[in-house]
């Protein structure tokens, strides 16, 4: 019998909630929900449907209160932000008890991992989707092709959070279906990656002008862009000494050559507050980025500086958006990136009707037998509805069937660890498959598509 | 009678010793030229040909000792790097001695102001040549046209280190005359400024695009692109209101279009250390922000990804670097922005025999009688030698002349100052113009040549 306790209600837990909560009847678990906002834990907690699911209040800075939520439980699941995770994780182990997360591992909680050994206990980290089911998914193959003693040559692995293809009825085929700010600031920074032996580097400002085009059985194109550091992964996924490591993020095409317009403009800029926000439109907006001409419109600066046809797909995105609108903006004060967060949501937010989808998919070249080889591998998964978001489910599911094979004994691992060892992936990609999370592989000529060069 | 010390014997100092120098016979000062390397101190001594010049040793980190090299003097000039002068200052406050610098005021020397005020001393910053000479001949021309009543529109300044013209023999006209590594990470971050009344900003990868074209009387034309930060001016110049403020840097024409293909690139990044710079080349440092291809060459990928021609002037700029040449770098480790940096000093080094100059211009356009007119003041030194250069001469002249008139009596400024102020620039002014350092004005037309926008 396993007490379970989840900290953190947000978005994400609804599935993982769901799961455990069908699950506690059979196996005779409880679990707990707890939230620093109890009415909330409370509405997560009814998904379960479950007697044995209970709510309750948390706070991380009472400590004491908090150790006692802690004490009561076998398995903490946290769903709170990743700044917090160091804290628990040592609350964990004074109190003897395993974690798991969907956070990347930082260096405090690896430094957990010695004493966690020590106790026997297991500290799971990046058990969501990504990080998490891309780790799983593509250790698996990493695994197989190894094993079938092929070279490894090339990753490439690319995630996207998206509009399901139904609701693809605005310019951009996009929403945020994801964090918001996340996605305005994504890039930011130098871009690293090794392409055929070589390493490269993609400054800011040029990172949405090299994109992959990619084609997913059924779902048709896909543009990828590259992520911040692909370089890390070398010693994660094992593989030093490999050709070609690149990981991305997907959109649909044309998405890309638009975003970089805000790029190129400086409106992405985090680094300093603008002047005289509450009496700005999104046009002045727009404008405090272009040169001063009084004759001339804002629109035609904007497609002279980028150059842009005036009548172009690009031009025409922006419109709607309302970039161009003498609307206010509706900000007291913010960055750049804050006012064009603030612009974007009244377009790019999902209706109550509207469902996500999150898409995977990785790339493996290999040698066999002296032949250049390639499979692809991907996964897309549909949200179900505005609480079973495709994000709920693929964040949370993992993390409730690491959960139920822990409390079930089936795993063994003690320490610090992802979900990057057949110990650990295999029995959870097995579970995830029978609630429709599976990946689909085919074999794919070595030279795709390439509408642009990385 | 006046004991000056001069703390760091650096490029800057030399012209600053030598004229103290030739005054110390007659008001019967003693000039010592402290620097923790003491032989250096002792050569730049003897630029002073003076017997009431010596040298001494001196170390910051030694407190007692350091200390007791302050009590001996009445006026302290620290030429040392600006983090130090808040040190300095607190010694010189604690010893009840004077300070001048060519440093900006940070907050913690402007937190000293109250009692540096109490105590009867004057700390003197921004007393070199940017910033020193652009805030006094910016802020004379600015009170006068105030005290006409004359309506301020605008104020646009630049500065440059360039090649004196006779030796702008390369294709860039250009040599490091500054310190490079400055050069090479100039206008990173967000260029702010104010326009006709709005505020404009400009990102890194756009700022050497939008640049201005610029004439000096019998010096032909120049480029300016902007500096990061001209709002913070609006203060100091007490220039609340005004429409336009633009402080900008000088290249010859030419040159900004070039450098943009090193900050499109990635190549000015700092932020980050590159791999594997021990084994690399010139040319497979570009090719590390290119795509892979290995049947195009270096020069085509490059000229295809930022569209240039590949008989440009601008790849003949940069074969002219070498930055296409399989020759090592010859650096162990760096981030992009120093391996540049490295690269460049190979051909852009001052020869023995070759100067520099300074070139520093001001417009100001103001409504006189309803109408709008512009005054053009322009200042070019040349560098006399390669010891007193011209960034040497306007960097440690002002200084200089600003300790005679403080150990003459004629400055009766305390607390934390920048000369500002008549009561200062006025005198400081007058004595530069009597060794050559003078501005010449001329009316303009309202609106000049502008090749570029800003």
């Amino acid at each position: 019998m396993s007490k379970i306790l989840i900290i953190g209600a947000g978005r994400s837990s609804s599935s993982l909630i769901e799961y455990l909560g069908k699950n506690a009847g059979e196996f005779q678990w409880t679990v707990t929900v707890a939230d620093h906002n109890l009415a909330l834990a409370k509405r997560k907690a009814l998904l379960a449907n479950s007697p044995h699911c209970q709510a309750a209040h948390t706070d991380i800075n009472r400590k004491e209160q908090f150790g006692n939520l802690i004490k009561k439980h076998d398995i903490v699941i946290s769903m709170a932000p990743a700044y917090m995770h160091a804290a628990i994780a040592r609350h964990c182990l004074e109190l003897k008890k395993h974690l798991i997360t969907a956070s990347y591992v930082g260096p405090k909680m690896q430094a957990l991992d010695d004493q966690a050994r020590k106790n026997g206990l297991l500290f799971l980290n990046e058990c969501g989707l990504d990080p998490g089911i891309d780790h799983m998914s593509a250790m698996r193959v990493i695994d197989r092709l190894k094993s079938q003693e092929f070279k490894l040559l090339g990753f490439e692995t690319f995630t996207g959070g998206l509009l399901a293809p139904v609701h693809e009825d605005n310019p951009w085929n996009y929403k945020f279906t994801w964090n918001p700010r996340n996605i305005v600031l994504a890039g930011r920074g130098c871009v690293k990656f090794i392409q055929k032996g070589r390493y490269k580097f993609i400054p800011y400002h040029k990172l949405f002008r090299r994109t992959e085009i990619l084609n997913i059985p059924q779902y048709g194109y896909f543009e990828g862009y590259a992520n911040r550091d692909s370089l890390k992964y070398l010693d994660v996924y094992r593989l030093k000494g490999i050709q070609t490591l690149y990981r991305g993020t997907l959109r649909r095409p044309g998405f890309c050559k638009a975003w970089d317009t805000f790029v190129q403009l400086g409106a992405t800029d985090d680094s300093y507050e603008m002047e005289d926000v509450h009496n700005m439109t999104h046009r002045q907006f727009i404008n405090s980025f272009l040169s001063y001409n009084p004759s001339d419109s804002v629109e035609l600066k904007l497609a002279h500086y980028l150059k842009l046809e005036l009548n172009s797909e690009i031009m025409f995105k922006l419109k709607w958006l309302g970039m161009f609108d003498e609307e206010p903006i509706g900000l007291k004060k913010g960055t750049p990136a804050q006012i064009l967060e603030h612009i974007l949501k009244k377009k790019w937010t999902l209706g109550p009707d509207e469902k996500d989808i999150i898409v995977m998919l990785h790339k493996f070249d290999y040698e066999e037998n002296g032949k250049h080889k390639r499979i692809q591998s991907h996964m897309v998964i549909e949200g179900r509805d505005s609480t079973h978001t495709g994000m709920a489910l693929t964040v949370g599911l993992p993390i409730a069937i690491a959960t139920k094979l822990l409390a079930l004994g089936k795993l063994t691992a003690t320490g610090v660890h992802r979900p990057i060892t057949p110990e650990l992936y295999n029995p959870i990609l097995n579970e995830l498959e029978k609630v429709g999370i599976q990946f689909h592989e085919h074999n794919e000529n070595i030279e795709p598509l390439k509408l642009n060069m990385i």
